[in-house]
């Protein structure tokens, strides 16, 4: 099967969802019930930026970081059998090491 | 039958919804339930892009890409009897190679 | 019976909508229930354009072209027996050749 | 009885809606029941203008022009017997001549 | 009694309102029943007007002039027994003489 | 007991909301029942304003005047046993004497 | 346990809701069926600020700091066992000392 590649346009970053147990071990318990919470997620791709008056304005986060960010902000998508979710950065609130 | 060509205004792409079988085949499943998931398609035609404080921004995807965008801001039209839409640059999400 | 002209004001374009039989001749056909797809018209006359931080931002279709325009965003009229649509710049989305 | 007079402030415009049978001597008519489509006025009154970063911006329409307005964006007012209405010129779409 | 004195802010305007009588007799008819009809008043007190971009810009009407202005648009209060509105100077829609 | 001293942030006031005895004597009576009515105060601490394209605009009132406020736009907290109110600048509408 | 590190983004600040006990200790009582009410807080982690173009505008608060914030502006997440809670700088509405 050819893998597929998504390349994020503008502040978009792809989003790798983290499961309850990895959280769990990290010491995050999030109830799975509260839609409105944030979600915890590891970065996939990065989009180049937003242009604002001209000028590219990089996105803040890096491939490989794990963040938080606004659930109900993303567009769920599923590839290669992965469920992933596309993320303005400004719907990405901290990192989390 | 005389082919009609349609040319996008602003920053308005025109893109062909791609099938759920094509989808398939590159490993992306979108439950067609769905409506706010974004959704794939190929760009078939690009407007001139958005005039911002006097100078114009072009778009950032280019003809024959496959692109995810978001559905429910889309304007569907058929045209020589295939089903189109005309999508703003700004609900383009992601390049798909 | 004197001819009445209306010269539309800022980025106001005076459409003339075409009718289904038109639209199938050219090979599109939109379904007449569907009152947020795009419709077919004619430009019949333009404004001058809309003033931004002082300079005038003229009209980006002319007299005679065929667009695709949101319907919803149009002020009906009726006027020497044709039915006319008064539509702000921004609602074309396409010119149709 | 002494006239009273009404001098519009920032960009509003005093228009005197005209009636049904005006509209149709000029081949213009118009559904009654149809709130939201525009209606045909003419000026009587025009204000200064609106400001804009410090520069006044003068309204384009004079006073006597006949215009098709929306509707719904106007306060109506009775005035030395007369219906008259203060529109903001944004609502004002075209000339009519 | 001491006498209150109310010094309005930024844009905001005091105004008193004009009972039925006075209006009737100067040819102004306004249907009580119409809430969103512009309503007829006297100018008491001008706030110093708004900041915009570092520079103030003072307010339009002046002391003693009588307005139109948009009723729900205001604040009522009532202060030595008569009944007041404080309004701001985008709701006071035209002066009156 | 250990006093609580509250410094709001940018262009937030904090405000004493003032009883409808003290009204009365001043001449100003408020229905109780209004809730979008404006609402009479002392002010008790201000904030140090907002920043406005890199300048510092401070607030229009000082510590200890009476004002005229918005009530629904408060924020209502309880502290050394006193109702107090936190109220953005824009939602002061005029000073009182 | 590994402890897990939060690092705001933009000018999110990580906030330690305090306990109505403290409230009360110190002065202040909240009624708990208030919603919209402002909550008690203490700053733990606070991003590195807002970018207003082009340049980086620092978060007010600090670390240690008690804040009063506006609760439903939150995005509450648990870690290490404790409920926090990430706020805008712009729902934080002043200082407690």
């Amino acid at each position: 099967m050819v893998k597929t590649k998504i390349t994020p346009l503008f502040d978009n970053v792809l989003i790798k969802p983290l499961e309850a147990e990895v959280k769990t071990s990290s010491g995050i318990i999030l109830p799975d019930s509260a839609k409105e919470k944030p979600q915890m997620g590891e970065v996939v791709e990065v989009g180049p930026g937003k242009t604002d008056e001209g000028k590219l304005v990089p996105v803040s986060v890096k491939k490989g970081q794990k963040v938080m960010y606004k659930k109900w902000g993303g567009n769920e998508i599923k590839i290669n059998g992965q469920e992933l979710t596309l993320v303005e950065e400004k719907d990405i609130l901290a990192i989390i090491e």
